[in-house]
């Protein structure tokens, strides 16, 4: 079972990266697989922590697919590290053991050394998951046809219309601003 | 913006019902809008109260809509009635005014006296979201094309292939023995 979560790390200068992560808990482990290179991993390999939130502001997944500057952060309370502001809770992770067995995506092995609750979780929103899943489309839209992509967009825009808050309305805009500039120069 | 919640409410006779509901938040204030005639509407109109339970066990949606027994329910810390055992948090609700402006589906004004967290919010998963999305759309077989459903399901399938655990399998299967003993019924 997989967890769209958001990990936020620090470099060793303690300058902030946040990233979307699908993450699978393993017995009391957390497992992420990211991508060889990328900052997450430089990050966890050097500092050996983590910090990974649970949002349901949709705005930081489709901030960081389309590059809008990071959210706001407040500092980890056990790790060196930062957690997003916008947390309805966080774990602090500390790295544990990392297999290798796929060169391009190492999987690391994280152990929860503190968990805090920030705010409840409110229910499903229809809209926040079109958000995700315009996210998952946007981020693979090299991949994708057109056809595909537009049929499915059509499809999520009606929990759009009918759930939406403000905190989707602009996660959804900017989604759709980054698949029609994709769109323009194809 | 639309929260999908379930809402347990009891009769006279203290028997439970348990049902989805898209709830808005307005100001201090929970609004359902049930139909009449329905039980919820029935058994908020005579006991004046409600819970508004928020879980993420989507078998719960599922079940409703399939006609499952209720899952298990435990009592209501201050008002007379029952909550769901699988709730992430959940809500004791007194109703507060009725607006009947839509002869139908009168709009229910409920507010919060009590409120309780049980379990963390783990972070979005696109399989839990895929089960919503099947259970709104198996609960419009009769006005929706099977030609549309069946495109939806399909791009629904994805996430479930993609994320799911136990709980979302079992969901789907449920919501997908329905929609095969509609079409075969036709």
């Amino acid at each position: 079972m997989i967890f769209e979560t958001i990990i936020t790390t620090v470099n060793q200068s303690g300058e902030p990266h946040v990233a979307p992560f699908g993450v699978r808990y393993e017995s009391d482990l957390i497992v992420i697989s990211p991508f060889k290179p990328s900052s997450t991993l430089e990050n966890i390999l050097s500092t050996r922590y983590a910090v990974m939130n649970l949002t349901d502001d949709v705005r930081v997944f489709a901030g960081t697919i389309v590059g809008k500057p990071h959210p706001e952060l407040l500092p980890a309370q056990l790790v060196s590290g930062v957690r997003l502001a916008s947390s309805l809770a966080h774990h602090e992770l500390r790295l544990e053991k990392v297999e290798e067995d796929d060169p391009q995506r190492p999987r690391l092995y994280l152990r929860s050394i503190h968990h805090a609750n920030h705010a409840p979780f409110k229910g499903f929103n229809r809209a926040q998951a079109a958000v995700i899943e315009l996210a998952v489309l946007v981020s693979r839209l090299h991949m994708l046809s057109r056809e595909k992509v537009e049929a499915e967009l059509k499809y999520l825009q009606i929990a759009i219309d009918k759930t939406a808050g403000e905190h989707e309305l602009e996660a959804w805009s900017w989604l759709q601003e980054k698949m029609a500039n994709f769109y323009t120069k194809e």
